[in-house]
């Protein structure tokens, strides 16, 4: 049977950053060829990043990122390169028609744009082709029908003597897929590129689909992905590839850059109905029955710990700084926020920020000293309370009423969110905010309080999730490093004196499951309730997440976990008076 | 020539808010039917709103607005009743299809989904028939395509004897377009209906294709559309009949709800090769030759202050709140965002808040007061400084450093924001933000500072803009309304001693046309410099516009005026290093 070495090139590339990925690109070809690989793969939209979003509309960004892809044909050699990048079509006369729709042209017909999502195909100096995705997923995170043109072509590619097939992420997910379509018409090989965001049980979905397309076609498929945080998405990584026979032959870390070399077998030659273009004719020099080279998979929860890890990791540095700071509030969201921010930057870009006020416990103190300690972060003390004071003299006149309430309680975090910013700008540190999913669904936070910040570090991560983490960071540690007494207090703001969370909301056991069925499954009162919900507790938190979304178009991003988080994924109105009820 | 009399129902919905949505729907109808007219028209998803976003995956939703639409149905007798709805496809098996793709489930191919965006066509207390949404924008701020499932057909209806095509919004504006089809197809009227929001120049570009359309058929047209505002959007309703040698013969109000009746000639009855569904019989009562109603068209800047009127008053009251506040600054911007305020809500429904600190100047609070006083707006005055001096005294022994920079000046404006946001949790209000375009576009602001609050009136607006519409606010009124000194001063911010706008950025002569280049044409500062602008500002501006990101997307909402808002219309990924340098 033929055979091929080839490179899996898993990178962590930075939107628009065009020189840089294009260097890391470049790096990895080096590799490949010195490790005498038949071909380097790189995943979707490597050359500019993914996802470019409106930088799509630049002319001049869609010319430099041509400019960046020329680079890497200018250096590839005998090894060919297949990388993502974003071209335009010139077929309908060459003018560049990138700009969104222009209704006041008229007739101005909108069109989608002639920019297309692309894999060119280089060897030897040379683009010699490109393959154009034909399938644009417009769905959960995904926008790309507002911006690039489809493709409908099938080229093959003959590289070291084997004919492949390449195309782009969904275009593996759809029936009738192009992948087949081009097995039928010849291809010894399936290349698919990605840039396929992380969610949990993601790998599992992934490996049905590419064991169902390898089945169909007995055609072995390489799938090389993206990896590293962009904005609030996370990609995994975790590139496979699985032979004819179904058998995974390579795969690749789980949240980590790397370059790996597999030599596996390809089908027979077949016969070839599809155009085929010659980009390079060097024997193989790879090697039969080698045994497969498997990174381990993670466990569930390592490994949503490693996507918050390298989603905040990567926003942190992408964005150009090296240190952050948070509140420490001696409860477990921020225990747990502090615990991934070390893990990410390390110890000693962490700043703990406590800011007691009157109603903050002892335990608050010292549970958080304890936690700073045990991570080895730096651990300050600011009482709130000086200009805690301030703000009720210069208020309580306005207020034509002494009474205690939600004014005074959001007043507290703000004056914490004040505090934070100001430590930020002054020594150029990131502040992280540290609400859960659960939070931010109801709107149990205070706005320009404890949202203040550039990024929030567990959004995706549910309540009851946020424990089940922390108790298992502490167990592959082998000791304490989160305190005991955080994982087992009862949950409060400490906004007022004795107050617990349980007193405004269910208790997360509760809580959770209504949540998710809400958030992630489209679900409203009256289905809740039909389900088996109290009516009364599915009415209000229905509406309280309704009524919550004007704090969530004003929070920060965070790393997506879950389906459904919320952001690009979830799109709601804030003036919305639907509330689902029976 | 035979003739129809028409309602053009141009109505303010609330996006969820199905039953009061058919209660306007219904009384609309009630005075089409006592002024005895042939048929009501009414706009694009008129039942749930435009644009329901995500709302659209909740199946509960879809069977409500089925629901509602039944209720105008049953309502309906011999005026024929046209308004568009949310359907389902039930001819793929009757299950609701309506979650995001589910691409854990093996195979998983995306659909669209099959929830259509279709114009129901109701007499005698039924639902006679459903015209689907053929074309489906997905730019600018259109999502259409996460939703919607395209309709291929071409249905018309008879109705007192003119055999009518509908179609929807979008339908109007493509080559070859369905009001092409179904008038070359028997149509003697055609039948818009619209969710088209408003933009400057926007009522030019639709009557140029309102007119391009009819010139094309020879077929009279009635466009009929929204009015509201929703969330960033604002439906401006400017209704029209065209009959089919061109001339208006109806125009309904910009800004404003109206139910406007006019007879009008159609075509005489021509061969029909399209599929006709019976709705009403009952001959028409029409008239020919009556004098067209023409609503008269507003001045281009007094459009964009109705616009701004209409977007805030929407906003506010659909949120269920009366009364606003907001930071009185003594500079043009706020006093615009007040003037625009008082017109919206009513002067006895804002609270202004002047809250100087140790930097302000005299004139700020005296030229602050007698606007409150021409306005006839409550004014308060609550000095920053003993908080201002509690933070320092907090703050400073962290700083390791008494340096005066960035950090001090943010903090004055957040400590602003948290008196704003006391007073209006307190009392029940909305806080009012007040930055402009240009502002927002070099995020010359402050997060959690002067961004803080629900709604920023005049986002849109470039600066320049602000003082021609204070200008031309004062004109109208034929008074100093604002003070001519607010509309001569320097721009300062106030946050140190003697500082002014162009100490860190250039004039705004010079900024505002570099700014519209960047944001509105997707120019880079390479583009910049090839056009003639100094090399270095072009650079500078163009990074500042980039790196500002991250704050526009944690700040409020505001009404969309220009062709290019910040928000929907603008999605810009936070980490990006792209500069578009040469």
């Amino acid at each position: 049977m033929p055979s091929l070495r080839i490179a899996l090139c898993q990178i962590d590339i930075i939107v628009g950053d065009l020189d840089s990925n294009v260097d890391l690109i470049l790096a990895a070809v080096t590799q490949a060829e010195e490790a005498g690989c038949d071909l380097a793969v790189f995943g979707e939209l490597s050359i500019c990043g993914y996802p470019p979003e409106d930088l799509l509309f630049k002319p001049k960004f869609i010319e430099d990122n041509r400019a960046a892809l020329a680079r890497v044909a200018e250096a590839s050699g005998d090894c060919a390169v297949i990388v993502g990048y974003v071209d335009r079509d010139e077929s309908d006369g060459g003018e560049p028609d990138v700009a969104a729709p222009d209704l006041s042209k008229v007739p101005g017909a909108p069109a989608t744009g002639a920019v297309l999502n692309a894999a060119a195909v280089c060897a030897n100096g040379e683009v010699k082709g490109r393959y154009v995705k034909h399938w644009l997923p417009n769905y959960n995170v995904f926008d790309e029908k507002r911006y690039f043109r489809p493709g409908d072509e099938y080229p093959l590619w003959s590289i070291a003597g084997v004919t492949v097939g390449v195309c782009v992420c969904e275009d593996m997910w759809v029936d009738p897929s192009p992948v087949n379509v081009m097995a039928d018409g010849g291809a010894q090989l399936i290349v698919n590129i990605n840039a396929s965001p992380y969610h949990q049980d993601k790998v599992e979905a992934r490996d049905a689909m590419i064991a169902r397309r390898v089945e169909e076609t007995a055609t072995p498929l390489v799938y090389v992905n993206l990896v590293g945080g962009q904005d609030e998405l996370v990609f995994d990584g975790t590139s496979v590839v699985v032979d004819g026979s179904g058998e995974t032959i390579a795969r690749s870390k789980q949240f980590a850059e790397q370059v790996q070399v597999a030599d596996f077998a390809v089908t027979d030659s077949k016969p070839v109905s599809l155009p085929v273009t010659m980009v390079t004719d060097r024997p193989s020099a790879s090697v039969e029955g080698l045994p497969p080279k498997l990174e381990p998979l993670l466990e569930p929860l390592e490994e949503i710990w490693e996507a918050l890890v390298l989603g905040a990791r990567d926003y942190v540095h992408n964005n150009g700084f090296t240190d952050i700071c948070f509140g420490l509030s001696g409860g477990i969201d921020s225990a747990l926020t502090a615990a991934i921010a070390a893990d990410a930057l390390g110890p000693d870009h962490v700043h703990a920020v406590m800011m007691p006020s009157r109603y903050s416990s002892d335990h608050s103190l010292s549970d958080s000293e304890k936690l700073c300690q045990n991570l080895g972060i730096e651990g300050r003390t600011i009482s709130i309370e000086p200009a805690h004071a301030a703000f009720l003299e210069m208020l309580t006149p306005e207020f034509e009423t002494d009474e205690w309430g939600l004014t005074e309680e959001n007043m507290q975090s703000r004056l914490r969110g004040v505090i934070l910013m100001a430590l930020a700008n002054k020594f150029g540190w990131l502040v992280l905010t540290t609400g859960n999913k659960s939070e931010t669904a109801v709107g149990y936070s205070t706005l320009y309080g404890d949202t203040a910040g550039a990024y929030a570090v567990i959004k995706d991560v549910w309540k009851l999730q946020v424990y089940e983490l922390a108790r298992d960071y502490n167990r592959r540690a082998n000791r304490e490093i989160i305190p005991e007494n955080i994982l087992t207090k009862a949950p409060s703001a400490e906004l007022r004196p004795d107050q617990r969370d349980d007193q405004s909301l269910p208790p997360y056991e509760v809580l959770d499951p209504m949540l998710a069925e809400i958030v992630e499954h489209n679900k409203t009162a009256a289905d809740l309730i039909a389900a088996g919900h109290d009516p009364e507790t599915s009415k209000r938190i229905a509406r309280l997440v309704d009524i919550a979304e004007f704090k969530r178009q004003q929070s920060p991003l965070g790393t997506r976990i879950t389906k459904r988080a919320f952001g690009k994924d979830r799109r709601m109105p804030i003036t919305n008076l639907y509330r689902g009820n029976p």
